[in-house]
Order: structure tokens, then C-alpha cells, then sequence
């Protein structure tokens, strides 16, 4: 018995909205693609992708959510505001693409994490790994009035696995190449990386976590310069690298650590950022060598993660707001001669929105009845068709 | 484009179990039911029905997210501690009844309701209603390797209704007569009517709390028996009414309120009850006669709403704990000279399984993609599809 319609579903290109919102609480990311099936290889187009602003005020009853201790009401409702803002960001951007709704076949949304404890092992009386993403997809449905897909995380959990990352299927789809051993780099807050050796199965990509991307040099030029990012990098090629602060960094065991592996903000902290620029100011530093040093750091780290654990790599495909960072990027260039260097623009892939794309592409792959998970990724116990879906 | 194979689905009688926790946090009620499809009317019959504790620990926890203020991980956990839960019930349930799980089609799950708030208007910045039901549907679908259906009352809520009731779909199908105006009775621990006039539509249903159920009795007994509940209200019997007491429980506005209306245990509390046994403790009160006068309390607010708001009813349909109350009943035939009083046995309907039974019912709703709300129930602007569903 099939409950879904999958050979429909396969059977013409559907256009399918990608939504996502990342750790950093910002902004809602949307991507329209078209996905077409070709005797089982997918392809897509980009139709529109748009950006909105979430509001301080969202963004702070967010974080106190995550950060505080909360009445269960506030959860509640934090499903219903967001179904209400994705839903209103949709509708925007179907309007300023002059894209009409009614075209969308399906939304795919990943929610706003408030909470990833995929090794959770002994919590009071109850041992459970668990992970939490907020958004009641079934309002989001009733308000687009569109099938909508989400919750993608929980099903890898409960077969044993990390629960993340999701993107290496999308990676291994669009973007391994039978001659050349491939990496994808994605610089967020965190920087992680897709290893696609070339003519590779499934069963043998590898992704994970090399350490900060972005975090630590958004916080400096925040600090210091009131600035959310540093544009081009250009504040960080003006500074000079302060050695002993980068020995200290070099030594964080995270960065060479065997995958698999992730990281996130609670290892790369507020906190520990205000001890490092404590522990390393003098009268000798100025603003721009901390900013400079992160860089460097983050640079490092991508490269190090590179030579220790990526076979002969021969292109690296670079998306997340990093990548625009071009200071940072030839830094790379210069650690990694041998390796060339592109943006997944140059690929079809808008590189502010691959994750939303990525999430419409998980969406499409479970209106498919197909698994999103890899097991060699999230060590889960084996693929399986991820998330829930709420009609109309 | 037609997401779900609804005609299929319907093409077959479907094995569907049930998964019921109410407020009381008490026991996970499982009940497995084929239902078939007979040219868009339905039949159901009862398979296998079982009812598993909840412990002590995971009662408190629950408990405590519901009262306190809680780390959003401890939801997060909870989510998966009940999929665990309920994945382990109906495991239990098919060896006990030595019904195959493999059999089952689909599960349909009411998730343990955390905070129900159909009315906030204005809470912090923003507004909206909200209703949170905790378990992982994907999670409890991996678990179990079943299609599984859930999260039903936020869709109604969406769409401006009130989430609930859910039930009087149920009512609807399999206990509405052509010739009698009948009433279906719920007494747990709140008790609720649906209305069934003789030969109605769907849009004819009216539903709605009437007052307390089993609450003040339960509290009653607790408190002076050390007892769960007055079996057979044999306590109440041996009691004499406190007068005092009774005309001040019946002054309480919502029993004579207006439908539709719903209530909860926010209303009718443990405060509320304690209050009520200071005030009306004297020398002259036995502790049997606070049984008896809540008992009497309860039947006189169902009996004074169908005086009020059901039309020449011929038939009551009891079901819920209260039911068994032969005492309580006996008042209520008393009381109602006119209408015959059956249980839902009677109707093929195991009195204490008739929730879990309805959920089944809305999760074989939603899987032939059929509305699961009635509006003039709810105060939805429409009939909805209702949940989400999770593939395994």
C-alpha cells in the first residue's frame, strides 16, 4: 500500500519552495526551484530566492527561548509566529518575483532549531537523543493552503544517527563529478565540508564540521568595528596576524579531530571569544590583527581539515556568506595551490540560498518516497524518507 | 496533483490503531480498528484495545513542563520520550492481542497536549492562538516502521477555530440516527456533549463542555479515600448533599453559558477544590458527603445543559470513566426521565477506548483526504484535512 502518490509525483517537474532559517536567528532564506526527474537524476532551476529580515523582537524571544528557562506557552506560540512569518515571506516573494503561489507545488522548511542533542544519553531519568525545530508545519500548510514538508532532523535520530548535517544528499546529487575528487565548502557561523571523491556512491560521501567560519570574525568587527561582517575581508587584510593568539586557536583539539564530527556555537562562544581578546590584547595590538588572526584561524582550519582528511582534492565548491569573504578565500587559494577554487554560483547554485535550496530539494526527495539521509554522514542505521507532510 | 493516494487507500479496509493520553497524564489508551469504506460511508470494528501506565517519573516531567518554567531541551526530550512511549504500547499491545503489528496500515496519534490556546489574543508582541501537542511523529513512525498521523488540532487552529473538540466527527459518522435526536456524552475529567438532532447534517453538529466530570469527585476521593476515583460512586452514595456547597457550585456561570464554550482544569482546579472543602468543612460534614454533593454537581451541570441546549433528545451515548459511575448515572436517569441512557458499548464503541478510537478514525480521515473538523463544532472558517504525516 502506498500512501503516496510518488509516481505523480515524479512523473512531471514540480516547483517546490525551500525555507530556512539558521542559528543566527537573522533572516528567512526562500528558494523556488523547479525539480524535474530524468530516469531517476534530478535537476532544478532557480525561479526566485529572497531574503526577509526577522524582527528584533522575534529574534529575542527566540533566543530567550533557546538560552532561558520558559513556560511551554511560549513554544506554542513561537510555532504559530513562525508559520505566520514564513508564510507572510512566501507570499512576498511570490509577489516581488511576480511568481504566482498557486505554481508551488510543495514547500519544504527546515524551522528554527532551538534545540540539537542528537547525543544526549542520560538526561535526568530518560535517555533520549533528541532535537527540536520549531514551526507548526501544519498551520504554515493551512495558511499557503500548499503541502508543506518539515521536521526533517527527528528521523535520522531515531534511527541512531547525528541527525545532521542533511545537505551532503544535495551535494552528492548536483555536485559530484565522475573525474574529479570534489569538495563542498559551506562557511557559515560554522564551516563544514562535503567529500565527493570522484565517480563516488552514495555510501561513500563524507561531511563535517572544520571549526569556525564565520562566528569569531563576526563578533570582532562587531566589537570593534560596529559592523555585522567584514565586507571582502578588507578589514582583516588591513590587520596582522598576532602569533600567539593563533598557536592558541591551532591547539583547539576540535579542528584536527578524526570525522565525523560537528561543532556549534556553544563551542564557539561569546564567552570564549571575550576570553581570547582579553587574554591576547596588549599595546601593541590594534582592532584589525584580532580580525585579521580569526581569519587566518578559520582559513587555517578549512585547509588543515583539507590536507589531513580529503584524498587528492582537485576543486573545492564554496558557498555561505564566507565565501564572499575575499580576503579569506585567497588565503585559501595561496594554502591550497593545487586546488581550484569556485563558487557554487558558478554551478547553478545561488550561494546565499543553497541551504534554502537544499531543504526544497529534501522536500521534493520525500514527496518522491525517497530517503534524505546519508549513513555514512549522519550514522544513522540506514537511509530513510525524512520529515513530516501536512496537506492543505 | 494529488499528494496522497487517497483512492487507493480507500479502496481497502485499513487497519488503523489509535494512540489517546489525556490530561491526566495517566495511561497511554491504544485501540486498533479496521475501517472500511462503504461508497463514503464508514464502518469500523474493533480489533484490539489495551491501556499502559505511565509512570510516576514521566508523569512529574510532564507535569513540570506543563506548570514551571522548563529549558527548551526538556521538550525536545519529551518529544522523544513519548514516541518511545507509544512505540512500546502498541508494540505490547499486538503481542498481547496477538494481532500482527505488520497488519497495521497507519497509526493515528493525539500527542500529549502541553498548552492549549485557542483564544490568546495578545501575548508579549504578538498574536496568535496557539496549541502544542508533544511527540515526534517522525520519530514514532521510524520506531514503529508505519505511516503515522498526528498533530491534528493545529490546522483547525490556523483556520480561526478553537483546535477542538475533535471527537464529534466521530459522533457524526457512527451514532447520528435518522429518527431520534440523539446526544453523545464524554465524562472524563471535564464533561462534554456533541448534539445530534435526528437526521442532521454535518453542519447541524453542535458539541461543547458542559462542566466538570470526574475532576472534584476524583480530587474528593483522593484526598479523603486514597483512592483514584469513587468505583461505582458507591462513596457518593453512602453521602448526604451539602445544600451550601451545591448552590454555590451551581451559581458557577460557565454551566449555563451559552455554547459554544470549553473548559479545562485551569478552571476547575486543585486550588478551586481546596477552597471549596475549607469553606464548606464543618462538624456536621462527613467526608463522603463532599463525594456525594460533586457527584450530584456533575450530573446536575450535564443535566442542566441538555435541559438548556439539546432539543427533545430521545437517546444519551455515555462514555468516559464517568460512565461507570453507576451512582452518577442512576441520578442522571433520575434526572432525565425521558431520554433512554445507553453506554457506547452498546454501539459497538468501548466506553473507555472511544478517544483512541476516534483518533484512528481521524488518522483514516486524513489519509483518504477527508476533512477531520466540523466548523460549526469549532468555529473554523472551513472543513480541513487535518495533521501532519510521517512515512516510515
Amino acid at each position: 500500500m502506498e500512501i503516496l502518490n510518488t509516481s505523480e509525483w515524479l512523473s512531471k517537474p514540480r516547483y517546490v519552495c525551500g525555507i530556512m532559517t539558521g542559528t543566527s536567528v537573522d533572516a528567512v532564506d526562500i528558494a523556488i526551484a523547479l525539480f524535474s526527474n530524468h530516469d531517476g537524476n534530478f535537476k532544478f532551476e532557480i525561479i526566485a530566492t529572497g531574503c526577509y529580515e526577522i524582527s528584533e523582537q522575534i529574534r529575542e524571544f527566540i533566543f530567550r527561548i533557546i538560552s532561558e528557562y520558559v513556560p511551554v506557552s511560549d513554544i506554542s506560540l513561537l510555532n504559530f509566529v513562525l508559520a505566520n512569518i514564513f508564510s507572510d515571506s512566501v507570499k512576498k516573494l511570490c509577489r516581488n518575483s511576480r511568481f504566482p503561489l498557486k505554481k508551488i507545488d510543495a514547500l519544504g522548511v527546515h524551522g528554527q532549531t532551538l534545540y540539537h542533542g542528537p547525543n544526549d544519553k542520560y538526561k535526568e531519568y530518560m535517555e533520549f537523543s533528541s532535537t527540536f525545530q520549531a514551526v507548526s508545519i501544519s498551520a504554515l500548510s493551512k495558511l499557503l493552503n500548499k503541502p508543506v514538508v518539515g521536521d526533517f532532523r527527528p528521523a535520522d535520530i531515531a534511527l541512531g544517527g547525528q541527525g545532521a548535517p542533511l545537505v551532503p544528499i544535495f551535494d552528492y546529487e548536483f555536485l559530484r563529478d565522475s573525474n574529479e575528487n570534489r569538495i563542498v565548502l559551506n562557511i557559515g557561523g560554522i564551516a563544514n565540508l562535503t567529500l565527493l571523491p570522484a565517480d563516488c556512491k552514495k555510501g561513500d560521501v563524507k561531511a563535517f564540521d572544520t571549526g569556525p567560519g564565520n562566528v569569531f570574525i563576526d563578533m570582532a568587527v562587531q566589537k570593534y568595528f560596529n559592523l555585522n561582517y567584514d565586507k571582502n575581508g578588507e578589514i582583516a587584510r588591513k590587520g596582522t596576524l598576532i602569533p600567539e593568539l593563533m598557536n592558541n586557536l591551532k591547539s583547539v583539539p576540535f579542528i584536527t579531530k578524526l570525522p565525523p564530527k560537528s561543532t556549534g556555537r556553544e563551542r564557539f562562544s561569546k564567552d570564549y571569544f571575550f576570553y581570547l581578546i582579553d587574554e591576547y590584547s596588549s599595546s601593541n595590538t590594534m582592532n584589525e590583527d584580532f580580525v585579521r588572526t580569526f581569519t587566518e584561524f578559520t582559513e587555517w582550519s578549512i585547509a588543515e581539515n583539507i590536507r589531513l582528511f580529503a584524498k587528492n582534492p582537485k576543486r573545492i565548491i564554496a558557498s555561505g556568506g564566507g565565501s564572499d569573504n575575499v580576503f579569506l578565500m585567497e588565503l585559501l587559494k595561496k594554502e591550497l595551490p593545487n586546488v581550484i577554487i569556485d563558487k557554487s554560483d558558478s554551478f547553478g547554485i545561488p550561494s546565499d540560498f543553497k541551504e534554502a535550496l537544499c531543504f526544497a530539494y529534501l522536500a521534493y526527495l520525500t514527496l518522491s518516497g525517497l530517503p534524505g539521509n546519508i549513513p555514512s554522514v549522519t550514522g544513522a542505521s540506514n537511509e530513510t524518507v525524512l520529515g513530516v507532510i501536512a496537506m492543505p
